[in-house]
């Protein structure tokens, strides 16, 4: 019989080997009391059980015919469900999830992924990682002011604009509006530099209007979406992807993520939502960047980018992105800690630049090439002024605001 | 201007006053760093404010403009986003959400609410505690032996059936053949009994294919529907609720909540999901039980129950559901807590009665006669042997399950 693997972290008043088997009990054919209605034979095919133990971690081995296929919201109802409310267990975290071969055949995966992604945007042969903004502020810019800061974003390098992930279709900031303005000045980057700079568009709404939008957006002349795939589910994500009529990669963002993932002891990790997005086929997804405060968290997000990265029963790669408090003087290390199948996100740190967004988008740009080069920043400023401008407003220090994403 | 007013629980390694305008910032027109691309006036329109600090809550208001109107997805990106991630925040709750009027006017709420469903169930005279039932096991049964439990069950007295939140349409018990022979013996109750039993028939998938579902069982004879709305979004059940050829009550189940909401000190409290969940027309909400290990949990389901059943600008009521652990013996404190506008499910607590579903259907039936009566379970057992026969089951003592819901 094939399982899908989950491991959970447990804390019980109970010894770990019966909180567990409580665990998939509740979660499978099993209540709080015997019960007169259990037919025979169905625990051997549908209970969930116990296949390893190994300090506070166990894993629980679901059988796939407890799911239904492509269902996402009955498979989190399944392995991320009531167990987090059980009485007996104390904190219970979701660490990961492994489905067999058969269960992932099931999803077509991202439609570009990494490769598909650079053949768009040019950067197939010197395979550099990406530089990416949001446009800041979050909230405020009419059409016109967005697409003017796209332009300078655009024309100083970048190779992805992304609108932030409040930002979808309110009255101050019309999206098709939006769309066809800094489209236009896409174009305009286009035939005045060469370069395809996407730019992300924040279509997340309820499915029904998100796919009307997509369509929309795809007639508006839209090179890549966005959503939020945490508030508006992963149902939504997989219809979008599914759909032949929109056939645009799709950046993805996890808002909402931390109020589920940041407590090491309960909820759910970052690697199933990882799953969940690769499996419904997020081209891109943010993952964190390697300035945490503890180890284990530059461990985590490193785990999580080569998850990404990784074949995966033929399914394709997603791109990681880093994002939140990024600035050019932290570029190396999040190059050396990650490769260089990354997209550098950075939007205070492009907009904030004392010379504008324009020489904040050069100097990310000089922060990368340098590091593709093997030289130091340091060096690096010598010949080249927006960096060198850029370093003396951050340094090389870590902000404060370093758990976004 | 009118606000979105917001209380969240915040423990910082800065001052609480500076968190809360960090928080504010952060989630309208901030970012980490000074940026050169603000335009004059959005603060003032858009910026998201500190208004007041009592302990460790801050209340922060969020200006209407800021949001797209009935885009929940948005809603929750905005107060409930990347806050959760900020370093210099270890934890945040969010308590509690208020929108104006005119914020709430813009949903239709429920279409039923707890009149429309007893109005069905024909309890509008009597306004009993409403008893229902989950099928179980939770998932293993077929068509045919769901229907036959289904049936003991309505001959037994519960007003109310339901699929546990795992069980959706699966290849061991097809939606289809589940409804049709669910609602044959439904009808059968109805012809033998006279009485109305609902059978909420659990619907949850992607909103696509989850709206199919509902049109088709709506063609074959449903008169209640399920949804998981956190694994599935709030925006699925907005479009189920507002979908007119869909008129039936929604019962809203809240798995995977306790990821969110199960630390007291991060994540998200009960009661912006019971906001969501009325704004987007659920008639039935799960809200825990009586039971709970702490005062503060019994405090918790009081003030949600009170919501959902409160005036709030012309918005039906929402039936709060108790769920998970119960049986005839906790009856009484049940409702001594929450009143007669209560549905009380015992799933375990009628299957797992020692003679059989129908047996158990009828003991927690005749407890919450007994209690309606105001007389007490020890009198009223001498002349009920089912009760009898589930007291010396489980007493009325608090079983380890008492968190679900």
């Amino acid at each position: 019989m094939e399982l899908v693997e989950c491991d959970y972290h447990i804390e019980s008043i109970l010894p770990i080997e019966r909180a567990a088997t409580a665990l998939a009990a509740e979660q499978s054919t099993g209540t709080w009391t015997d019960i007169s209605t259990k037919p025979s034979g169905v625990d051997k095919r549908l209970a969930a059980r116990v296949l390893n133990i190994e300090g506070s971690v166990a894993t629980i081995g679901f059988p796939v015919e407890i799911f239904e296929i492509e269902n996402i919201p009955q498979f989190l109802a399944t392995v991320a469900g009531n167990l987090f409310g059980l009485g007996a267990i104390k904190n219970v975290r979701l660490l990961d999830i492994r489905p067999p071969k058969s269960f992932v055949k099931e999803f077509r995966g991202p439609r570009f992924g990494i490769e598909g992604v650079r053949k768009i945007v040019g950067t197939k042969k010197d395979g550099r990682p990406h530089v990416g903004t949001i446009i800041k502020p979050k909230v405020g810019l009419d059409p016109k002011e967005t697409a003017e800061v796209a332009y300078q974003a655009g024309m100083g390098g970048v190779d992805l604009i992304k609108d932030d992930e409040t930002l979808t279709d309110q009255s101050f900031c019309p999206m098709d509006e939006r769309l066809e303005r800094v489209m236009e000045k896409m174009d305009l980057v286009k035939q005045e530099t060469g370069r395809t700079v996407l730019y992300a568009l924040n279509v997340t709404a309820g499915t029904e209007k998100l796919l009307e939008r997509a369509d929309s957006a795809v007639e508006n002349g839209a090179n890549m979406l966005m959503i939020d795939v945490l508030t508006t589910g992963f149902s939504a994500l997989q219809s979008l992807t599914k759909d032949d009529s929109v056939k645009l990669p799709i950046h993805v963002h996890r808002t909402m993520h931390g109020a589920m993932t940041r407590n090491r002891r309960h909820g759910i990790s970052m690697m199933p939502i990882a799953v969940l997005a690769r499996l419904c086929g997020g081209d891109q997804l943010h993952t964190g960047t390697a300035r945490g405060k503890m180890d284990s968290d530059l461990e985590e997000v490193k785990g999580l980018n080569d998850f990404l990265k990784k074949d995966w029963f033929g399914l394709k790669s997603v791109f990681p992105v880093a994002s939140g408090g990024l600035h050019p003087g932290v570029v190396p290390s999040e190059v050396e800690a990650f490769g260089k199948n990354l997209v550098l996100q950075a939007g205070g740190g492009i907009h904030g630049h004392p010379d504008g967004t324009e020489a904040g988008a050069r100097a990310m740009r000089q922060a990368v090439d340098a590091t593709m080069d093997g030289i130091s920043l340091e060096d690096y400023v010598q010949d080249h002024k927006e960096l060198a401008r850029a370093l003396e407003k951050w340094g090389k220090q870590v902000e404060w605001g370093d758990l976004y994403g």
